[in-house]
């Protein structure tokens, strides 16, 4: 049955090769590396003049790509590029693992641009490396090119966007962790989320290490530092962190400028190993990434000062520079540093040391033991989210959730407590949430389930506006929605979540209004592609479905229909109740309504309510348990827009709300069955 | 003129007073309170085991109020509370300045309570204070009362909503940049935003202190050291930060448990004076809050070891007690370790030293100087904001400009470069940026211009409803939306904005069209209250109305019609153009297109688009640069979804968008002239 359902392939299965290859790394983690083959003879070559030379020649024929690509394109960021050469040099031709022909490998290095403004010095190292021609590096910010003004997953060696600044660590950190704890060559340990040893997770990580490049401006977000304390709290000590401390920000300096004496601080509160070194001298870059090699039970960040516009004539080190292409004369200089003219292409690449499991995750056809309700029964829809979750977690090891520290609310520590290995709380730091889950899911390693209530999701807003550009498959359940929530008041209350998540492109946006419905949807969410939102509540409503009902994506249902119907309700969640409880009360009056449970907001049955509508006669009234904008009212106006004969009429929540019971809330604020009654009547 | 325009009324005129006032406060800062009278006298009370044991009387009185108003509510969070009690009483009774009767006093001491949850310990300060009843205080959390379940400025004594964890600190780092920079005694210092010297910016302050207690867990959330980074660069050290480490967080145990050593290194990284206490010892408390009065230069966190639900018998210290009430038995044990049983309200509370200016911008009259442009000139909205602010910079020294780096983008340097003491750089930091401009706005002391790339403001999404909760007077001015901007891809273009902006409830938003209509908007956002949003565009567009037009909020432009328009089309900002662009295409074949410019998306003009969607024969379609759900599209159907004989059809950006030069973009993603009149054709 597992095995049927299961998606996942190991390549390692047998135990006697993963411990073996666990002890190997446990014991001497570097002659792993140090013994395979030609590896070893580079190795002992690095610190070699001639290998510095080279690489600084790396860098300068970088530097004079990305000015000549930000000229051909008169827009972009050469002078945040130059001062990055060295670093990106000495990694790509000294420090990472990967395969320049295969980029998407399982177990290459994975690398972030966190500052992604200075793609033109990232799209240079691919040139160098050979996987880019010039021809296509020229290409920059064209509209029909892929080498984007910032970098987007077009390209095969990009694994997240990036370019709202601050939001890289926290892919990087979840791709680290996946590294460390769910690609483990093959098998899978239990892992404490409350109390983590270095014992319990050194050695049986896959080899691949995480590489993130920062700008110094964008540590001013709060972002990198809720990756930084996830990154230490799970001891990630295969993520490096690198921070190009060029000190000039857009429009003027940064807070601490050229201190790099503060970002160091900073890094070590945060947990981390942090190592000072001037960024643009590659020596001391080599000795920094083989200290953060070296460094166990901690991740390191390599504080690279550096200068921006970085061997630029007059422009070094100069502030107004942000964003200009500069003169293409200045490349003269640059090349006169060149030592060896013709070693474009000569570097050798550290191949990817394969031992992460191979898997496959990019076709879904995951099922889940069928819901098991009465029907009647009060089921709270967290709760049936909880349930399924868990039940994923059962059919694929590969299904993953998160939290922020809300599991006992959102249910998702009912997977926690059946499969331990496969979630990870993830504290009070939603925009991190979400980053780590982007991350986890880069390469179809996981299918990351996050939950918090709806309303703190509010605080990823960016991060998940970045993950539509990512076109990131993670899955983002938010409880709590509404004045229904009751008691807590307003700022627990999510009433413009459907508003957020209906606008990221590509996305899906379940309401689900029973415990079956719900499953249904956790299910459905696992299957399909993108960004996907289940809606839950906090109170519990009776199941209406049986337990074998069918639901799709985009198929609404008509839960109460009569030959005699005058109006249409639409309503889901708690205001679907409210709705049956006002057609109890219409039909006592003579008046008759049908009720149609949407099931996904996005995309919207169309169909089905335009059909609807027409049958009663084009009076369609929508309540919901959410502000006026962006949710099921507008999303019906303009589903049933271009029909002439359909009016539309919407009941929402309208001012910020309060403290109070749930019924008196949603009497209060207007989407109560008693105010549904009275709006069907006033609806002429 | 300006005195007439001006609603700014300084109490403290003579330049004289202030000087001396400066001067005392400048040598010997804490003189000036010992030497005020009674406060001498209780100053040296203060570490007196008599003052002590009433502090802790305070405390456990506070407590057990807590605890009945939860178990009469029968929710809330009391372990919550417990662990606070000694801080707020010292707080309260020993350490702030304030007026019980007057809480609003410009002069008080401000208090923000970050952790919102434990509110029912703030409202037993205030009883404890004799603000309110022990009848009001059991009121907690019913529909009738104003004492939520989290705080809000229902209450008079609440500045800023909370509940939303981590928001907090910058609101209270607001407050106390105005304290220290703009609330100096009646009279403007400028301050040189980017090399703070501590000469420059001692001893002219307020003497109001402003302090925020915060939880463990949400120092996890990243927009707290956002707001500790802002702190330290601007040497808030009339800031006071307390953490309550109570350990415990709702699910588990936090990230870092009670290690409070890494809590003060992470403060000390981050520019802080940093004090380890234990939190419910009151000598200990009273030192630290000595010290930080002591502390020049730099704020203070005080890192208060402390245990969830101190003091209730066998609950104390134990996990799974977050956020329940606890048994009412349980007062009992407390209520014997209160000393002077009928010492209910006798502790007596320092009074406000009267230095803040009085300022009254409750209600707006600012006007701007008109604007003066030349009609077909083209100029990008963007800059005419800037332009705006500017003005409005000279019509009143309470509007302040704040920024996240882009403010040569946004075109706010043009305010820093007129008024530098009305500007507030706040770094790559949205959540900070939009916390610390609600924190500015409190008691009405400043009108705070918010600016940076409308995408990246999607960051502060959960600062903004939180911001509508707290009844905020902010406004936002977002640039570079849409795929117009071109060249730097998708990562910078706001396609969203429109969506949340209006589910933001209360909130107005304009999207001006020309130089001319962005002038007005900005000075009608300083006119209106509640949260405003500005969307401004990246690209030159030619000024289309005369320099006296006048615009209303609500009100939209007709800008072309003629008698035989068969088709109403809707745009603004980019699109609009492309609508007179179509329209004259269209014109060219004798379709007759009217065209109109909402001006504001929030609240729509209605009834305008319904006049000329009749009057056209019903048919509507809509241009905007963003995608479809929440923008001006989906505003349009609602409008009209209840006129049968209206239909709208809308063109919007479906997709994630990529690099390319603007108009190609917009033809891409089908909102061109071309792509308009291609869909008047098909909307038959």
């Amino acid at each position: 049955m597992l095995q049927k359902q299961l998606i996942v392939v190991f390549v390692c299965r047998t135990l006697f090769v993963n411990r073996s290859l666990g002890l190997l790394l446990l014991f001497r983690p570097q002659s792993f590396r140090l013994c395979a083959g030609k590896q070893a003879v580079r190795w002992l070559r690095m610190a070699s003049a001639e290998h510095i030379q080279a690489l600084n020649d790396a860098a300068n024929r970088m530097r004079i790509s990305a000015i000549e690509m930000t000229c051909a394109s008169n827009s972009g960021h050469p002078t945040s590029s130059c001062s990055a050469a060295e670093i990106m040099a000495t990694l790509f031709f000294d420090e990472m693992h990967y395969d320049k022909d295969d980029p998407k490998n399982a177990s290459a290095d994975r690398f972030v641009l966190s500052k992604g403004h200075a793609c033109p010095i990232l799209y240079a190292a691919w040139e160098e490396a050979g996987h880019l021609t010039h021809e296509q590096v020229l290409s920059l910010r064209k509209i029909t090119s892929d080498l984007e003004g910032h970098p987007t997953p077009r390209l095969d060696f990009i694994d997240v966007a990036t370019g709202s600044l601050g939001q890289g660590l926290s892919c990087a950190a979840g791709m680290a962790y996946v590294g460390k704890y769910i690609d483990k060559s093959g098998y899978i340990r239990v892992v404490e989320t409350t109390a983590l040893s270095t014992e319990s997770t050194a050695g049986f990580q896959a080899s691949y290490r995480v590489y993130c490049l920062l700008g110094d401006g964008e540590s001013a977000e709060g972002s990198v530092w809720e990756a930084a304390g996830f990154s230490s709290y799970y001891k990630l000590d295969n993520l490096v962190a690198i921070v190009d401390v060029n000190r000039l920000g857009q429009s003027q300096q940064t807070m601490l400028g050229h201190d790099t004496a503060a970002y160091a601080k900073r890094f070590e509160a945060f947990g981390f190993n942090a190592v000072v070194v001037d960024g643009n001298d590659v020596s001391q870059l080599l000795g920094a990434f083989r200290n953060a090699r070296e460094t166990k039970g901690k991740p390191t960040a390599i504080i690279a000062k550096t200068l921006k516009g970085k061997g630029i004539e007059n422009i070094e080190d100069k502030d107004n520079w942000h964003g200009k292409p500069v003169p293409i004369e200045t490349i003269r200089a640059i090349e006169a540093c060149i030592k060896d003219k013709a070693g474009k292409g000569k570097l050798p690449i550290k191949k990817p040391i394969n031992d992460a499991p191979a898997v496959d995750l990019r076709v879904g056809s995951i099922k889940i033991e069928p819901p098991s309700y009465k029907k009647g029964e009060k089921v709270a829809t967290r709760a049936a989210y909880g349930t399924a979750l868990a039940k994923l977690g059962d059919a694929c090891p590969r299904i993953i959730g998160l939290d922020g520290d809300t599991k006992n609310s959102t249910y998702s520590e009912k997977l926690l407590k059946k499969h331990p290995e496969q979630f990870i709380e993830c504290f009070i730091a939603e925009q991190n949430l979400v980053g780590v889950a982007i991350g986890a899911a880069c390469r179809a390693r996981t299918i990351p389930f996050t939950s918090t209530f709806a309303a703190f999701f509010m605080r990823a807003t960016d991060h998940l506006r970045m993950g539509a550009v990512s076109f990131a498959n993670i899955k983002c359940a938010g409880s709590h929605v509404g004045v229904s929530i009751g008691e807590d008041g307003p700022s627990q209350m999510a009433l413009e979540d459907l508003a957020v998540f209906r606008a990221i492109p590509s996305s899906t946006v379940f309401y689900p209004s029973d415990g079956v419905a719900t499953e249904r949807a956790t299910e459905l969410a696992a299957n399909i592609p993108g960004i996907v939102f289940i809606r839950t509540g906090r109170p519990a409503n009776p199941i209406i479905y049986d337990n074998n009902e069918h639901f799709e994506v985009g198929k609404g249902k008509v839960v109460r229909e009569s030959a005699s119907d005058k109006i249409l309700l639409i309503g889901a969640g708690v205001t679907l109740f409210e709705c049956l409880k006002a057609a109890d009360t219409l039909a006592g009056e003579g008046v008759h309504a049908c009720v149609i449970d949407p099931f996904t907001i996005k995309p919207l049955d169309k169909e089905l309510i335009i059909k609807h509508a027409k049958r009663v006669g084009g009076r369609v009234l929508t309540v919901e348990d959410h502000y006026p904008a962006g949710g099921i009212g507008e999303a019906v106006c303009r589903s049933v827009a271009d029909e002439p004969g359909v009016r539309v009429r919407s009941l929402c929540v309208t001012g910020v709300p309060r403290s109070g019971p749930p019924d008196g809330l949603l009497d209060m604020f207007g989407i109560s069955a008693k105010k549904i009654v009275a709006a069907v009547h006033e609806f002429h």
